[in-house]
């Protein structure tokens, strides 16, 4: 009954409380506080600034989910670029693809990737050192806007609209990425929580909406973060709903894939939303979110 | 800050605080601990023995996805029998189908109904005046071994699998079951969470499967309820995942249905699992609920 | 486990988690939100903006110990002025003094009186009809400013100095204190934790002692307020201090007192303060609080 | 608002939450679970078992409160048995008496001892090291079972009646106890609280008072302990409340103690009680605590 627990605050008037039964680090980086906790039913947590980003536990469907609807889209992803995923495992979920030449990752926190290396291996299984991957410490918003390469995918691995890495969300950043990929490149952002925050969701949605022809929004549920978590992938031609399942399985094995979640089955079916959720998003009635004035997720 | 929660064990481990705007009616009646509460984020909810049950913000999710893929995949429901359901609200969803004549809905709880039919109109809107309807009190159980007449849907609208409840989760339950639709006939229960309480999960679904030929497992993420909810149909002719969405869409319009969540691309996309829970459903190492050893969700 | 509960902040960094059985009243006033509960381990419950004012199973500790030791140190209440205690309790004790005649009771919140004279008729059992009492719904400080009669004693009963009643911690309240109870008045009001609100209650003895020659704390646990709690006498002739246990006994019987709590060896025991707390006081450091610059509680 | 928070229960419908800073030590010594963190209000606290038994903000209040009412009450406590006190702040208090030439301490949890040295150096102040100090690592019960050596004084500093310290609550704990000190010692105990767990102290209160002739409760509000804290003194000779503060004086500069709490004023003032605490004590009729059926603090 008593002990240590982590109280997880959702959003005003709703927290969770999860036991913990070691707290295996726990301080400030540069950039922010950082918790990796062993817990009763998530197993290992990783929590920046007091908000669950993921547990090796479950880890899988949200990095299977972020990387594969995207990368299995493009035909040819040779280039990407990740910004953030500062845990490694979106990164090493990108490395699975054969056809994946050159990564690069873009994290402003050296620190937390030390952290991550040495607590959170079973994340990132040596992806760091892959020499496929180069890694930049560096603002992600810094790196798309002085960015003159390009990339045939880009992954937006972020923590939440809040503070900082809201210059992620806005206008200006998704053109800057465009500008990144091209015509022939496809992006893709974890886009919150399509009920218990919907504003952001919505607003994440209408904004690459004004950059993209191709948007796509898709979910997953992933244990330990609580509520539903949405995904959105932009492009002005790769649309992942018109992929069939054959070829997504075509591509899975000529790129040598394996995946505890994502099946081309599953790619199918993940991109047809409720009713609800696709009248919430023909209403358009959501903000934009810009420099001047970026999306924040509410407490 | 301070103020009222509502404390909720998920499990051992894990809970969730719900700030409370207003208690609204708190008391036992003879079967249980009954609370309805207006709260900050989910509207009213409903909590029997502190278990939550549904909001009004999302009950439609859960009532939706309880009722119509069972009901759509059978051609001609005219008679469906309800156990459980106190709230009135899958009873609502089944009085949607003109095509039923006749819903039997047994419900051991008859002040439970007293409180929703006054503090939770939202919910079921006068469904149980309607003349289609024979309520009657009584233990479900008990209704099912003796009855005699013939349905042509059986929907399980239950607490969880905790106390009394419990024997309606065995094979001798759902074979009593299969002895009230016969082989023409279909059943839908939900089924806990896939992660969360997955032993759960897998045992309602092998025990099922000892009874039914189609077992079809999908699933749903309600907010209010925390954790992701899995419902299962069983039958012995009815595949809802053989039937396409141009024939559920034509069902919908024949029988004149609105919803607010459900939609015919939906159907088509709900039955379609991750690897991982079709990797557990397959394993098939999961107990089987009988009435000697029924289930019980652990907490 | 699972159900209602009252989360009372202390302060930042600590908490209270109360087991509510029932709530009574949740609502607001015109000045505030007031929440009647019925606790598993404190019986009936008041809490005032989320704060705990009073428990039906020790607010006689709390009104004893605020009431007692200086009207007995008082040879002679006659005229009363009590400054809130809209829950009765303070005026009931006050009562129980034969030689007071008259008792006026300032109150701003004429509905909270309302409630608690129907919802907490075990604190205040009748007091409000007592012919010796006056009761009048207005701003406190406002009432002490414009008064211009006189009272033997003065007793504020005030909630915490958070809001409109900080105004009633400060110099210029404690000086108009002093203008209606001349030299030979003696005043009292609840000052605090000594060590959890330590700035509050030391701010609140320097305050006094810039207008009163004697000025004398003293303490007393109510289990359901969670921390320990001061009072401070102050008068420039009345010493609680020295008067003897046999004297006090004396007045107890002459005006016909009963108490639970308080004895007339208590009284001699608990102007005795440890070290600690006699050292603070000592120090001198605290800050003032006056209209400019009113004390207030942080969280 | 979110983080890390150690969740302690007081008793069944009532618990704290206290943010946690730092975990400096998590684990299990072979007999109990060891917590010690930062916190926020308290400084470094020490939990057993998911219960406080410490901080270092006010550890002085509990030792000096635990040891020098009953030291100071005898006249020359030479040699003196401390059961428990794992932390060393009883010990170090009880070397404070220059009198004292020989401290024995049995506590069962060498391990705790090492986390106390290294971690809680601030409460026991190389106190272990003292030569006249003899540490032994073996149960106080059958310590004292077997004990056939004198003290002047038993201090027992123990965790409160749940599990194994039961057996130090007994009767027969008690009477071999008396036996060490003979008629002309004086033991010393913790006692629960006085409202919380009233059951509990007044079972203590009467199991020694079955033993002894002189036995006195006295008081402490330790903030970090939360409730209000009680001790008992016993002897057959000794009575702390027949001391002048005169001669406590006296001793406190003859044996040359410092303290942060404790004065001989504050020893005249601590043995008076409240009434309703007289009352349940005389009323006398609490359970006794023997070996057969020990005290157990109810959850």
């Amino acid at each position: 009954m008593g002990g240590l627990l982590y109280h997880e605050v959702i959003r005003r008037g709703l927290s969770r409380l999860i036991e913990v039964r070691r707290v295996v680090y726990s301080g400030r980086t540069r950039f922010q506080r950082v918790d990796i906790v062993d817990t009763e039913v998530f197993g290992r947590m990783l929590f920046l600034d007091g908000i669950s980003q993921l547990s090796t536990l479950d880890e899988h469907i949200y990095h299977e989910s972020l990387v594969h609807p995207a990368l299995l889209t493009h035909p040819e992803p040779r280039r990407v670029l990740i910004i953030g995923g500062g845990d490694g495992g979106a990164l090493e979920e990108v490395l699975k693809h054969r056809v994946v030449e050159e990564v690069v990752m873009v994290d402003i926190d050296e620190q937390l990737i030390s952290l991550t290396r040495r607590y959170l291996w079973e994340v990132n299984r040596g992806a760091f050192d892959d020499p496929r991957v180069q890694l930049i410490f560096r603002d992600g918003r810094e790196y798309i806007d002085e960015c003159s390469e390009n990339f045939d995918a880009v992954i937006l691995d972020l923590t939440d609209p809040l503070g900082p890495s809201r210059r992620l969300y806005t206008l200006e950043a998704y053109r800057g990425i465009r500008d990144i990929i091209g015509d022939e490149g496809i992006m893709v952002t974890h886009a919150e929580s399509p009920y218990i925050y919907q504003r952001e969701f919505l607003t994440i949605h209408r904004t690459l909406s004004e950059v993209y022809r191709i948007v796509r929004p898709y979910g997953a549920w992933i244990p330990s973060l609580g509520p539903y978590w949405m995904f959105i992938t932009a492009s002005n031609v790769h649309d992942p709903k018109a992929i069939s399942p054959g070829e997504i399985e075509r591509r899975l094995r000529e790129r040598g894939i394996e995946t505890k979640y994502y099946t081309s089955e599953l790619h199918g079916a993940i991109f047809t939303l409720p009713k609800n959720i696709m009248e919430a998003l023909k209403r358009g009635d959501a903000g934009l979110s810009t420099d001047e004035r970026p999306l924040e997720r509410l407490l």
